[in-house]
């Protein structure tokens, strides 16, 4: 059996009086209590939540151990992700840092000719300290961080960039550059033939190149050096083997047409997202990263996570929902000053959860650990 | 108001006796009740589930009118993908086809050199009845489609293709290519000096550009002729604002380098996925697609979406679960026969939801709805 | 016939005075009189040039009329080429501009860890002033522009920026770099365990998508308007037959996995950059962009090309060489302070050529040209 | 000085014998000698030709030692492809492959909606006999060997694919598929409302995912097992430091977005392609690849080169003119049967150039080759 999914919580009951909400205690919010997060609302769906972990972090905002709450349906994922954190914090926690951090909207202008565009992008650029100030008065959370033109024929998006401070932050970016773009409208000299708040290009909900270089939400580095004797008896693998097939897999990355380097992040931000409040379909976006596996000259195994949009939330969102909060707070990530906090602890997931995945390719486990532990009803 | 959410259901209690689960009254299940869905289980994730639609399809397999179930807690997002449904709606409904499916699972083989495995391939390529015999012996409901080898120096990732029956079927096709790849290693003469079950160029949970030229799960087309009324009455735009719009919007994918063009497809498939039991780390590789927009002759819109990498099933995974299955079951989606019907619904959902906000961009309504129904405590 | 020549030059005898090497009038060049361009010297490789134009240019730096020296062996090349500059030079010249303009080198640095890595690369981007006067005293045409940090795990890309006056600059954004990097390595307080002077992500030589959502060498936007009746006279099209295959061409580089939008511009590229003694191997880099073509209210025809990664220079390179110096001086662009006039016309030979195959695609004229003009030995 | 040139021919006057347009001994041709490869004759442009090599091939097609004639103005390019040859050579050469072979062409098809493209498609694919046997009627080199097709809302784009002898190709694969539309266009049941000979997917002139990851000309494997002491005498670096660079290497393609992983094929390409009467437009699409450096258990370099789009032609095009027939000759690949021996040289070039230059930059002696061999009149 290749992965040993720790054991469950020793007292459900305790569980109960603790999470109440994700034990079925509390009866279902009325409609009105959903406004802002639902319409149509007819009931809730239920998504089973399994605590994986614990997992020490030796982060810049999040240190110490942490039990982590995954919303999943597919069997074997929390063990999976638990035998990675098992590796990390039986060597010491990992280190993560916030490398960046801003989301973007990208309005669309359009102009009558590339000249009267060139005009208009070098006032733009004129113009910070009033997006700066617009963006303050606008929101009490947001700051403007910078705006970068791409000019294309008589047309330019500007990539606008905000800190959004314990929030994802979507709306409220686009709620400033709204803003922003009303003044822009007002007080530049050249005729505008076409505005759009967006041009497609923010990366909002989607996996593209811009982001992937850059930032969205939080760009987290993370790392740890597992000991070999970690790598052969939690993993059951050796540095060797996996730095071996770490780069057999950075080449079906490319071979493949895919961003970055990663297995399966996409299982690990899915299930956090859900049992947290998070938006899941920023999954699209999040789910890019690099992975770098690498033997070091005393036969251990360094191994890395940049991840570089990783856009998730403490307050605002699903967050303030019953079983969503009870989830950020096992992890003490509910509210304000924790949103850094908890995006350290995202990338720690997904650093495990490649972990995991990739000694289990690497050895040959893959396969029965999906056999033993997922049900296989039509096989 | 740029969008008229539906109204909310008649009859709550009919609702409650329809969907027990939805509405709470159901216990809990029991961890035993899970096994196979999740490991060290604490609770249930509760999600707001909206009903959006109807949508009226007319596919080759979805026909008729059906109310989508979506699980998110991003307000004003069933509104809007409602008010996309009601346009395709009073537009005929959407016409849809299953263009092409397969799932794969990509093994990766290393030999001493290329001569060996160029003449591996030619024998691996020779097998192709074998491999569909082991997979028939292996799985009641996968069927081998193909193989297709990608040479690269001394190794080669032989992508294999399976269809799943209804099943989404990511661990039968990694079960049936293990049974392959055990066939290969005990009869190929030449010398397998690595082999790993998954080269990381398969596609599973990631969005790559072979997948999305290809297929991935279903290929599914969509297409509806909107009226120009109900462009004017439903989405408050024209079809030359809106084919404007998706041009710009075209060109914005090309500018980020993002796969396809599309806006916001993860946001209907997560809250879809979510609702249904359906793997939500699949957004990753599905929220790519082609949107096109195009004024006809008659100065209607011709909109139409393709979705090469829907990955979805009406058996299996979390399709069983309370919740899941009575979402399901509202489209009359649930067990076997159903899977090709849930794909083409999940198509008429992301081209709903492309109409709908590709519509507030073209015309500046985008920004109101998200101050009216969504909720902005940070703002 | 769609595609009409212009005539031959008149005076072939007025030629060979003025052009004496294309002419093979004077003797070969010593291998001595190759230093520096040449090793293992054998002859001179003969490829014939053709006359294109003339192109009206309303640029900032490229104004007049300009005849095209275009080295090529492909047959219609020339003629179609000439046939886009006639349509431009009718409709009153393509006006164009250098949005901006850099050359990258991307040296690597690894460290203990990604701690290190961090403070390694605060204190490198707090070194600007540094790094800009090392560039001052190494070249007297480079200047250091800006570094951008791609931090990885312990590891992080810097990606410094130069401008490098009139010459294409490759070499001299290698010195300048090396001298900064030699700076780096003698007074950073960090431990560096790896440095290489190019980590593979400066886009050297290589397609990628850094450079072509950001510059390399020079971006230059270029644009025209073409009265409907050019378009029917000259592309023999009309504009929106010309927009309606424009769309269907962006949509076409977006399926097949395509940097931009463009249809042939390699084929200019590089029959321009042999004739003018450019790197013929930038090609690769050069030839991404992004074409856009619309209906005006008028019923004119509206034509952009972006052109990001126009790596060219006036001096240095093979631009001293017999015909390659010819070749430069047809257009009065040899030598110091022509570079951005060269980049102009070449951003205008690429427009023309776009304008001249969508043109004859979106008719069907295209095979025409191939069978009347291109020789076909083998068909 | 990292880099050791290879002596200069010993007997010019031997090699103004052999090779006497090279040696300028030959009057310049008239116009009417070049019809078919160029319009407006103005004069040949000259490029210096070094001479590369010996490369010692163990090719399937290319077998002994090469000289390779390349044409460049790019100083020190010669000598770091003849380090890189001698290398190759004295490990016993180099083992290549043709791995695959097509040329495409990609019409596009739309219809009036998405179920009679459905139709027309199903059509499409039955009438494969009917392309083969036009293709056969039409050219005396092409094959007709597959289409594939990509559908689209209501159009569709058909890649087809040939082969084409020992040409390049291109014009023939145009006027097959025009061939091919024409009996399409009259026989097809369905109606065609736009038709268009190349939608822009077939990768004729750009790099593009589609190409890379299938073929486009010659797909070229080739490998070789460097003795340590090779790597160590010629290359001055060691298995280990190429290998590790060779990683850093290929996350620098990674970050950057770039197809593949290569340092400079597009030199090697470019040079060999101006000597020897290729398309110098196709460095565009042949400089993509995929490098793999790994110690072996041994303690010597292997080496793979994977270049899936090398279209070259030793027939038509500018082989038949006096340099470029020279050049050709030099390695006898002019003329019938010599395409796929040309192919597979040209991969030697560029495994060359790739070992070449990665050495030298996993060791700090990059700088130092462009310093002694390449002027800098602007450094």
């Amino acid at each position: 059996m290749p992965i040993s999914p720790t054991s469950l919580p020793d007292h459900p009951s305790a569980l109960e009086a603790d999470h109440p909400h994700l034990a079925g205690k509390i009866p279902h919010p009325e409609p009105d209590d959903l406004r802002g997060n639902i319409e149509n609302f007819i009931g809730m769906a239920q998504v089973p939540v399994g605590l994986a972990g614990p997992l020490l972090m030796q982060g810049s905002h999040a240190r110490g151990e942490f039990k982590v709450p995954l919303a999943t349906t597919e069997g074997a994922l929390v063990a999976s992700y638990s035998r990675g954190m098992k590796a990390i914090t039986l060597s010491g926690g990992a280190k993560a840092e916030i490398l960046d951090e801003g989301v973007q909207r990208a309005p669309y202008f359009k102009f009558i000719d590339l000249a009267t565009t060139s005009r208009f992008v070098a006032w733009a650029l004129s113009e910070a300290e009033a997006f700066r100030h617009i963006t303050g008065q606008t929101s009490q959370y947001a700051e403007f961080k910078q705006v970068k033109p791409i000019i294309e024929g008589n047309s330019v998006t500007l990539v606008f960039e905000f800190t959004t401070g314990d929030a994802a932050g979507q709306n409220m970016v686009t709620i400033c550059t709204n803003h922003i773009c009303q003044h822009i409208l007002r007080t530049c000299k050249e005729e505008v033939i076409a505005f759009y708040i967006e041009s497609n290009a923010s990366g909002d909900k989607k996996a593209n190149f811009q982001s992937f270089q850059h930032v969205r939400g939080r760009k987290v580095g993370i790392e740890v050096v597992l000991p070999r004797e970690v790598v052969v008896s939690v993993l059951k693998s050796t540095p060797e083997a996996m730095e071996r097939f770490g780069r057999a897999a950075a080449y079906g990355s490319l071979k493949s047409g895919t961003l970055g380097v990663q297995a399966h992040c996409a299982n690990g931000l899915a299930a956090l997202f859900i049992a947290c409040g998070q938006d899941a379909a920023c999954v699209a976006e999040a789910a890019v990263g690099i992975i770098r596996l690498e033997t070091t000259p005393e036969g251990n195994l360094y191994a890395s996570g940049t991840f570089p949009n990783l856009i998730v939330g403490s307050v605002g969102g699903g967050t303030r929902l019953g079983t969503q909060r009870e989830c950020l707070e096992i992890m003490d990530c509910y509210g304000a000053g924790k949103a850094r906090k908890l995006a350290e602890i995202t990338a720690g997931v997904c650093l495990a959860g490649e972990l995991s995945i990739l000694a289990a390719l690497a050895e040959g486990h893959f396969v029965q650990a999906h056999q033993s532990l997922g049900r296989r009803p039509n096989a």
